[in-house]
Protein backbone atom coordinates (compact mmCIF):
# COMPACT_ATOMS: atom_id res chain seq x y z
CA UNK A 1 0.00 0.00 0.00
CA UNK A 2 1.66 2.90 -1.18
CA UNK A 3 -0.34 5.26 0.73
CA UNK A 4 1.40 5.47 3.98
CA UNK A 5 4.76 6.09 2.48
CA UNK A 6 4.62 9.05 0.43
CA UNK A 7 4.88 12.29 2.08
CA UNK A 8 1.75 14.84 1.72
CA UNK A 9 5.08 17.37 0.12
CA UNK A 10 6.19 14.69 -2.25
CA UNK A 11 2.38 14.51 -3.83
CA UNK A 12 2.54 18.08 -3.37
CA UNK A 13 5.96 18.24 -5.55
CA UNK A 14 4.48 16.22 -8.11
CA UNK A 15 1.66 18.58 -8.72
CA UNK A 16 4.19 21.12 -9.88
CA UNK A 17 6.03 18.90 -11.88
CA UNK A 18 2.59 18.26 -13.16
CA UNK A 19 2.09 21.50 -14.23
CA UNK A 20 5.30 22.53 -15.89
CA UNK A 21 5.48 19.57 -17.70
CA UNK A 22 2.15 20.63 -19.05
CA UNK A 23 3.40 23.98 -20.08
CA UNK A 24 6.66 23.03 -21.30
CA UNK A 25 4.50 20.48 -23.76
CA UNK A 26 2.74 23.73 -24.79
CA UNK A 27 6.05 25.25 -25.38
CA UNK A 28 7.21 21.86 -27.82
CA UNK A 29 9.13 20.59 -25.36
CA UNK A 30 9.93 16.86 -26.44
CA UNK A 31 12.44 16.19 -23.82
CA UNK A 32 12.89 17.84 -20.17
CA UNK A 33 16.45 17.60 -17.86
CA UNK A 34 15.64 17.75 -13.78
CA UNK A 35 17.67 20.94 -13.74
CA UNK A 36 15.40 22.65 -16.40
CA UNK A 37 12.57 21.26 -14.31
CA UNK A 38 14.55 22.69 -10.83
CA UNK A 39 14.34 26.10 -12.44
CA UNK A 40 10.94 26.34 -13.19
CA UNK A 41 9.73 25.08 -10.16
CA UNK A 42 12.50 26.19 -7.27
CA UNK A 43 13.05 22.98 -6.17
CA UNK A 44 16.39 21.32 -6.42
CA UNK A 45 17.10 18.90 -9.16
CA UNK A 46 18.35 16.56 -6.63
CA UNK A 47 15.37 16.17 -5.06
CA UNK A 48 13.33 16.00 -8.42
CA UNK A 49 15.16 12.91 -9.15
CA UNK A 50 14.84 11.38 -6.19
CA UNK A 51 11.27 11.77 -6.45
CA UNK A 52 11.03 10.81 -9.48
CA UNK A 53 12.71 7.24 -8.75
CA UNK A 54 10.94 6.47 -6.50
CA UNK A 55 8.21 6.19 -8.57
CA UNK A 56 10.75 4.04 -10.92
CA UNK A 57 12.75 6.85 -12.36
CA UNK A 58 11.58 7.44 -16.31
CA UNK A 59 14.88 9.23 -17.50
CA UNK A 60 17.73 8.01 -19.34
CA UNK A 61 21.23 9.65 -17.47
CA UNK A 62 22.38 12.25 -19.14
CA UNK A 63 19.66 12.23 -21.59
CA UNK A 64 16.37 13.67 -19.13
CA UNK A 65 13.28 12.49 -19.10
CA UNK A 66 11.02 12.69 -22.40
CA UNK A 67 8.17 15.27 -21.60
CA UNK A 68 5.07 13.34 -22.38
CA UNK A 69 5.56 9.73 -21.11
CA UNK A 70 6.87 11.82 -18.15
CA UNK A 71 3.68 13.86 -17.98
CA UNK A 72 1.41 10.78 -18.59
CA UNK A 73 3.31 8.57 -15.42
CA UNK A 74 2.38 11.71 -13.41
CA UNK A 75 -1.03 11.62 -14.34
CA UNK A 76 -1.36 8.16 -13.62
CA UNK A 77 0.74 8.28 -10.03
CA UNK A 78 -1.89 11.32 -9.07
CA UNK A 79 -4.91 9.42 -10.17
CA UNK A 80 -5.51 11.85 -13.20
CA UNK A 81 -5.73 9.43 -15.55
CA UNK A 82 -9.25 8.78 -14.31
CA UNK A 83 -12.41 10.59 -13.85
CA UNK A 84 -12.97 11.47 -10.44
CA UNK A 85 -16.78 12.76 -9.89
CA UNK A 86 -17.97 14.54 -6.81
CA UNK A 87 -20.70 15.71 -5.15
CA UNK A 88 -20.74 19.57 -4.45
CA UNK A 89 -22.81 20.15 -0.56
CA UNK A 90 -23.65 23.56 0.98
CA UNK A 91 -26.21 25.50 2.72
CA UNK A 92 -28.43 28.24 0.95
CA UNK A 93 -25.29 28.45 -1.49
CA UNK A 94 -25.80 31.34 -3.58
CA UNK A 95 -27.39 29.75 -6.98
CA UNK A 96 -24.14 30.30 -8.93
CA UNK A 97 -21.41 27.91 -9.99
CA UNK A 98 -18.61 28.31 -7.13
CA UNK A 99 -14.67 28.84 -7.85
CA UNK A 100 -13.98 25.51 -6.95
CA UNK A 101 -16.15 24.43 -10.62
CA UNK A 102 -13.28 26.80 -12.61
CA UNK A 103 -11.29 23.94 -14.40
CA UNK A 104 -8.28 26.04 -14.42
CA UNK A 105 -7.50 26.05 -11.22
CA UNK A 106 -8.50 22.31 -10.03
CA UNK A 107 -7.17 18.75 -12.47
CA UNK A 108 -8.92 18.17 -15.38
CA UNK A 109 -9.92 14.61 -13.42
CA UNK A 110 -12.05 16.15 -11.07
CA UNK A 111 -15.60 16.55 -12.08
CA UNK A 112 -18.88 18.08 -10.48
CA UNK A 113 -21.79 15.19 -10.61
CA UNK A 114 -24.20 16.37 -8.46
CA UNK A 115 -24.79 19.58 -6.35
CA UNK A 116 -26.64 19.51 -3.08
CA UNK A 117 -28.29 22.33 -1.06
CA UNK A 118 -28.73 22.04 2.77
CA UNK A 119 -31.86 24.65 2.57
CA UNK A 120 -34.56 23.48 0.74
CA UNK A 121 -34.96 26.94 -1.36
CA UNK A 122 -32.25 26.41 -3.78
CA UNK A 123 -33.88 22.73 -4.68
CA UNK A 124 -34.69 22.38 -7.91
CA UNK A 125 -32.50 24.95 -9.32
CA UNK A 126 -30.55 24.16 -12.69
CA UNK A 127 -26.73 25.32 -12.41
CA UNK A 128 -26.88 25.70 -16.27
CA UNK A 129 -22.92 25.77 -17.07
CA UNK A 130 -22.39 22.20 -15.36
CA UNK A 131 -25.87 20.93 -16.64
CA UNK A 132 -27.03 20.04 -13.09
CA UNK A 133 -30.11 20.64 -10.79
CA UNK A 134 -29.39 21.14 -7.24
CA UNK A 135 -30.71 17.84 -5.42
CA UNK A 136 -31.55 17.52 -1.54
CA UNK A 137 -29.28 15.17 0.69
CA UNK A 138 -31.96 12.89 1.20
CA UNK A 139 -31.50 11.23 -2.36
CA UNK A 140 -27.36 11.22 -1.56
CA UNK A 141 -27.03 7.35 -1.25
CA UNK A 142 -28.77 6.92 -5.21
CA UNK A 143 -27.07 10.45 -6.31
CA UNK A 144 -23.53 8.85 -4.91
CA UNK A 145 -24.27 5.38 -6.43
CA UNK A 146 -26.38 6.11 -9.49
CA UNK A 147 -23.18 8.34 -10.53
CA UNK A 148 -20.29 6.72 -9.35
CA UNK A 149 -19.32 9.30 -6.96
CA UNK A 150 -15.85 8.88 -4.64
CA UNK A 151 -15.48 12.42 -3.38
CA UNK A 152 -17.49 15.02 -1.27
CA UNK A 153 -16.86 18.40 -1.55
CA UNK A 154 -18.15 20.29 2.11
CA UNK A 155 -19.34 23.62 1.51
CA UNK A 156 -21.30 24.01 4.92
CA UNK A 157 -21.06 26.40 7.71
CA UNK A 158 -19.26 24.47 10.81
CA UNK A 159 -22.21 24.54 12.77
CA UNK A 160 -23.49 21.47 9.94
CA UNK A 161 -19.66 20.24 9.08
CA UNK A 162 -19.90 16.97 11.09
CA UNK A 163 -23.19 15.90 10.58
CA UNK A 164 -23.06 15.92 7.06
CA UNK A 165 -19.82 14.50 6.44
CA UNK A 166 -20.97 11.59 8.14
CA UNK A 167 -24.17 11.52 5.99
CA UNK A 168 -21.52 11.23 3.15
CA UNK A 169 -19.82 8.64 4.73
CA UNK A 170 -22.67 6.56 5.79
CA UNK A 171 -23.71 6.95 1.68
CA UNK A 172 -20.18 5.53 0.05
CA UNK A 173 -17.85 8.55 -0.10
CA UNK A 174 -14.55 7.61 -0.02
CA UNK A 175 -12.85 11.12 -0.04
CA UNK A 176 -13.96 14.54 1.56
CA UNK A 177 -12.67 17.91 0.44
CA UNK A 178 -13.74 19.96 3.86
CA UNK A 179 -14.23 23.42 3.36
CA UNK A 180 -15.40 24.71 6.47
CA UNK A 181 -13.67 26.19 8.60
CA UNK A 182 -14.19 23.21 11.18
CA UNK A 183 -12.39 20.06 11.27
CA UNK A 184 -14.08 16.52 10.78
CA UNK A 185 -13.64 13.32 12.24
CA UNK A 186 -13.80 10.12 9.75
CA UNK A 187 -13.23 6.69 9.94
CA UNK A 188 -9.61 5.71 8.92
CA UNK A 189 -10.45 4.62 5.58
CA UNK A 190 -11.94 7.97 4.70
CA UNK A 191 -9.30 10.57 2.82
CA UNK A 192 -9.95 13.89 4.22
CA UNK A 193 -8.20 17.26 3.41
CA UNK A 194 -9.38 20.36 5.22
CA UNK A 195 -9.14 24.14 3.42
CA UNK A 196 -9.63 26.35 5.68
CA UNK A 197 -10.73 29.25 3.46
CA UNK A 198 -11.28 31.02 6.80
CA UNK A 199 -7.65 30.74 8.13
CA UNK A 200 -6.13 31.18 4.98
CA UNK A 201 -7.55 34.65 4.52
CA UNK A 202 -6.68 35.16 8.56
CA UNK A 203 -2.76 34.68 7.61
CA UNK A 204 -3.50 37.79 5.64
CA UNK A 205 -5.49 40.16 7.22
CA UNK A 206 -3.49 39.77 10.51
CA UNK A 207 -0.48 40.54 8.75
CA UNK A 208 -1.93 43.36 7.33
CA UNK A 209 -3.15 44.37 10.00
CA UNK A 210 -0.51 44.81 12.22
CA UNK A 211 2.00 45.66 9.50
CA UNK A 212 0.83 47.20 6.13
CA UNK A 213 -0.01 50.69 5.39
CA UNK A 214 -1.50 51.40 2.03
CA UNK A 215 0.08 53.95 0.72
CA UNK A 216 0.63 54.14 -2.70
CA UNK A 217 -2.45 55.73 -3.37
CA UNK A 218 -1.46 58.84 -1.77
CA UNK B 1 5.81 44.15 15.55
CA UNK B 2 4.02 41.37 15.65
CA UNK B 3 3.96 39.49 12.28
CA UNK B 4 6.98 37.57 12.87
CA UNK B 5 6.53 36.43 16.15
CA UNK B 6 3.53 34.59 15.30
CA UNK B 7 3.54 31.22 14.05
CA UNK B 8 0.68 30.66 11.38
CA UNK B 9 -0.44 27.69 13.61
CA UNK B 10 -0.96 29.94 16.28
CA UNK B 11 -3.38 32.17 14.20
CA UNK B 12 -4.93 28.72 12.58
CA UNK B 13 -5.78 28.16 16.53
CA UNK B 14 -7.38 31.40 16.63
CA UNK B 15 -9.82 31.47 14.01
CA UNK B 16 -10.39 28.00 15.03
CA UNK B 17 -11.37 29.66 18.80
CA UNK B 18 -13.15 32.33 16.64
CA UNK B 19 -15.96 30.00 15.18
CA UNK B 20 -16.35 28.11 18.56
CA UNK B 21 -16.73 31.34 20.21
CA UNK B 22 -19.26 32.23 17.67
CA UNK B 23 -21.68 29.10 17.86
CA UNK B 24 -21.56 29.36 21.84
CA UNK B 25 -22.89 33.46 21.39
CA UNK B 26 -25.34 31.62 19.47
CA UNK B 27 -26.12 29.18 22.17
CA UNK B 28 -26.38 31.96 24.91
CA UNK B 29 -23.05 31.06 26.63
CA UNK B 30 -21.98 33.86 28.16
CA UNK B 31 -18.67 32.84 29.92
CA UNK B 32 -16.46 29.91 28.81
CA UNK B 33 -13.64 28.39 30.17
CA UNK B 34 -10.91 27.07 28.13
CA UNK B 35 -11.87 23.04 29.18
CA UNK B 36 -15.19 23.70 27.22
CA UNK B 37 -13.18 25.57 24.39
CA UNK B 38 -10.64 22.71 24.30
CA UNK B 39 -13.48 19.76 24.42
CA UNK B 40 -14.73 21.41 21.53
CA UNK B 41 -11.73 22.28 19.23
CA UNK B 42 -9.83 19.41 20.12
CA UNK B 43 -6.77 21.27 21.33
CA UNK B 44 -5.58 21.05 24.59
CA UNK B 45 -6.88 23.70 27.18
CA UNK B 46 -3.21 24.40 28.40
CA UNK B 47 -2.49 25.64 25.07
CA UNK B 48 -5.31 27.92 25.06
CA UNK B 49 -5.06 29.28 27.67
CA UNK B 50 -0.77 29.80 26.33
CA UNK B 51 -2.32 31.29 22.75
CA UNK B 52 -4.74 33.46 24.58
CA UNK B 53 -2.30 35.02 26.87
CA UNK B 54 0.21 35.47 24.59
CA UNK B 55 -2.08 38.05 22.96
CA UNK B 56 -2.74 39.66 26.94
CA UNK B 57 -4.78 37.10 28.70
CA UNK B 58 -8.16 37.59 28.69
CA UNK B 59 -9.51 35.69 31.43
CA UNK B 60 -10.23 35.28 35.49
CA UNK B 61 -8.97 32.32 37.19
CA UNK B 62 -10.74 30.15 37.79
CA UNK B 63 -14.01 31.49 35.76
CA UNK B 64 -13.51 32.04 32.62
CA UNK B 65 -13.60 33.95 30.11
CA UNK B 66 -16.21 36.05 29.08
CA UNK B 67 -17.68 34.94 25.72
CA UNK B 68 -18.53 38.49 24.01
CA UNK B 69 -15.38 39.94 25.01
CA UNK B 70 -12.94 37.02 23.74
CA UNK B 71 -14.84 37.05 20.63
CA UNK B 72 -14.78 40.75 20.04
CA UNK B 73 -10.87 40.21 20.88
CA UNK B 74 -10.03 38.22 18.61
CA UNK B 75 -11.95 39.39 15.72
CA UNK B 76 -9.58 42.36 16.53
CA UNK B 77 -6.07 40.53 16.38
CA UNK B 78 -7.21 38.52 13.12
CA UNK B 79 -8.27 41.92 11.49
CA UNK B 80 -11.89 41.28 11.07
CA UNK B 81 -12.90 43.99 13.13
CA UNK B 82 -12.32 46.33 9.77
CA UNK B 83 -13.40 45.48 6.58
CA UNK B 84 -10.67 44.40 3.84
CA UNK B 85 -11.79 44.99 0.02
CA UNK B 86 -10.68 42.29 -2.17
CA UNK B 87 -10.23 42.26 -6.08
CA UNK B 88 -10.71 38.81 -7.92
CA UNK B 89 -8.87 38.55 -10.81
CA UNK B 90 -9.35 35.44 -13.51
CA UNK B 91 -9.17 34.45 -16.80
CA UNK B 92 -12.16 33.66 -18.83
CA UNK B 93 -14.20 32.43 -15.53
CA UNK B 94 -17.48 31.49 -16.07
CA UNK B 95 -19.56 34.41 -15.67
CA UNK B 96 -20.82 33.19 -12.41
CA UNK B 97 -19.71 34.26 -8.75
CA UNK B 98 -17.34 31.84 -7.12
CA UNK B 99 -17.50 30.14 -4.11
CA UNK B 100 -14.81 32.29 -2.65
CA UNK B 101 -18.03 34.67 -2.31
CA UNK B 102 -19.78 32.68 -0.65
CA UNK B 103 -19.94 34.17 2.49
CA UNK B 104 -19.62 31.03 5.26
CA UNK B 105 -16.98 29.91 4.07
CA UNK B 106 -14.65 33.12 4.71
CA UNK B 107 -14.44 35.78 7.21
CA UNK B 108 -17.24 37.98 6.92
CA UNK B 109 -14.74 41.08 7.03
CA UNK B 110 -13.42 40.40 3.98
CA UNK B 111 -14.80 41.38 0.90
CA UNK B 112 -15.17 41.62 -3.11
CA UNK B 113 -15.12 44.74 -4.26
CA UNK B 114 -13.86 44.26 -7.73
CA UNK B 115 -13.58 41.47 -10.01
CA UNK B 116 -11.45 41.89 -13.37
CA UNK B 117 -11.01 39.26 -16.04
CA UNK B 118 -8.02 39.33 -17.98
CA UNK B 119 -10.07 37.79 -21.14
CA UNK B 120 -12.06 40.46 -23.19
CA UNK B 121 -15.03 38.12 -23.26
CA UNK B 122 -16.70 38.27 -19.83
CA UNK B 123 -15.46 42.54 -19.33
CA UNK B 124 -18.65 44.45 -18.99
CA UNK B 125 -20.86 41.78 -17.73
CA UNK B 126 -22.19 42.59 -14.74
CA UNK B 127 -22.56 39.84 -11.05
CA UNK B 128 -25.61 40.68 -10.23
CA UNK B 129 -25.17 39.06 -6.72
CA UNK B 130 -22.62 40.96 -5.98
CA UNK B 131 -23.22 44.11 -7.34
CA UNK B 132 -19.98 44.33 -9.77
CA UNK B 133 -19.49 44.47 -13.28
CA UNK B 134 -16.53 43.03 -14.48
CA UNK B 135 -13.20 44.89 -15.62
CA UNK B 136 -10.36 45.06 -17.38
CA UNK B 137 -6.82 44.48 -15.69
CA UNK B 138 -5.85 47.89 -17.64
CA UNK B 139 -7.43 50.01 -14.54
CA UNK B 140 -6.48 48.11 -11.94
CA UNK B 141 -4.27 51.23 -10.59
CA UNK B 142 -7.69 53.59 -9.88
CA UNK B 143 -9.97 50.17 -8.72
CA UNK B 144 -7.31 49.41 -6.26
CA UNK B 145 -7.18 53.45 -4.83
CA UNK B 146 -10.82 54.41 -5.53
CA UNK B 147 -11.68 51.41 -3.39
CA UNK B 148 -9.28 51.25 -1.13
CA UNK B 149 -8.59 47.45 -1.73
CA UNK B 150 -5.67 45.64 -0.41
CA UNK B 151 -6.00 42.64 -1.04
CA UNK B 152 -6.00 40.77 -4.36
CA UNK B 153 -7.55 37.36 -5.00
CA UNK B 154 -5.59 35.08 -7.80
CA UNK B 155 -7.55 32.82 -9.68
CA UNK B 156 -5.39 32.91 -13.22
CA UNK B 157 -3.86 29.70 -14.76
CA UNK B 158 -0.10 29.21 -13.90
CA UNK B 159 0.85 30.22 -17.35
CA UNK B 160 -0.55 33.76 -15.93
CA UNK B 161 -0.01 34.30 -11.82
CA UNK B 162 3.09 35.92 -11.79
CA UNK B 163 2.88 38.72 -14.20
CA UNK B 164 -0.62 39.19 -12.68
CA UNK B 165 1.25 39.41 -9.14
CA UNK B 166 3.58 41.77 -10.51
CA UNK B 167 0.99 43.73 -11.63
CA UNK B 168 -1.26 44.18 -8.76
CA UNK B 169 1.66 44.35 -6.71
CA UNK B 170 2.81 47.63 -8.77
CA UNK B 171 -0.38 49.13 -8.50
CA UNK B 172 -0.45 48.81 -4.92
CA UNK B 173 -1.79 45.74 -3.55
CA UNK B 174 -0.72 44.97 -0.17
CA UNK B 175 -1.54 40.96 0.29
CA UNK B 176 -2.36 38.07 -2.47
CA UNK B 177 -4.32 34.76 -2.00
CA UNK B 178 -2.57 32.52 -4.84
CA UNK B 179 -5.25 30.00 -5.53
CA UNK B 180 -3.23 29.48 -9.59
CA UNK B 181 -1.21 25.90 -8.95
CA UNK B 182 2.34 27.45 -8.88
CA UNK B 183 3.91 29.29 -6.19
CA UNK B 184 4.28 33.33 -6.68
CA UNK B 185 7.18 35.40 -5.84
CA UNK B 186 6.88 38.96 -4.32
CA UNK B 187 8.43 41.30 -2.23
CA UNK B 188 8.64 40.56 1.34
CA UNK B 189 6.58 43.55 2.50
CA UNK B 190 3.45 41.96 0.14
CA UNK B 191 1.52 38.89 2.50
CA UNK B 192 0.92 35.89 0.25
CA UNK B 193 -1.39 32.85 1.07
CA UNK B 194 -1.20 30.38 -1.48
CA UNK B 195 -3.73 27.88 -2.11
CA UNK B 196 -3.30 24.93 -4.26
CA UNK B 197 -6.61 23.76 -4.99
CA UNK B 198 -4.75 21.02 -7.51
CA UNK B 199 -2.69 19.92 -4.98
CA UNK B 200 -5.41 19.52 -2.17
CA UNK B 201 -7.17 17.30 -4.67
CA UNK B 202 -4.20 15.87 -5.67
CA UNK B 203 -4.05 14.15 -1.87
CA UNK B 204 -7.28 12.98 -2.35
CA UNK B 205 -6.95 10.93 -5.81
CA UNK B 206 -3.45 9.80 -4.79
CA UNK B 207 -4.99 8.40 -2.01
CA UNK B 208 -8.21 7.04 -3.92
CA UNK B 209 -6.18 5.75 -6.70
CA UNK B 210 -3.90 3.81 -4.07
CA UNK B 211 -5.95 2.41 -1.68
CA UNK B 212 -9.59 2.69 -2.07
CA UNK B 213 -12.36 0.19 -3.51
CA UNK B 214 -16.22 1.59 -3.47
CA UNK B 215 -17.75 -0.85 -2.47
CA UNK B 216 -20.91 0.53 -0.67
CA UNK B 217 -23.30 0.72 -3.95
CA UNK B 218 -22.46 -2.95 -5.17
Amino acid sequence: MLREDISRLTIQRMVLYHSVLKLMQEEGITVCISKELGRRTGISPHLIRKDLAYFGGFGTKGVGYETDYLFRRIEEILGYDTSWNTVLVGLDMPTVVPIMCYPRLWPEAVKIAAIIDLGKKNQGMAVHNLGLTIESIENIKDIICSRKITIGILAVPPSHAQKTANQLIRAGIKGIVNFSSFPIFAPQDIAITQVNMTSLFSQLTFDLKHVATNDSCS
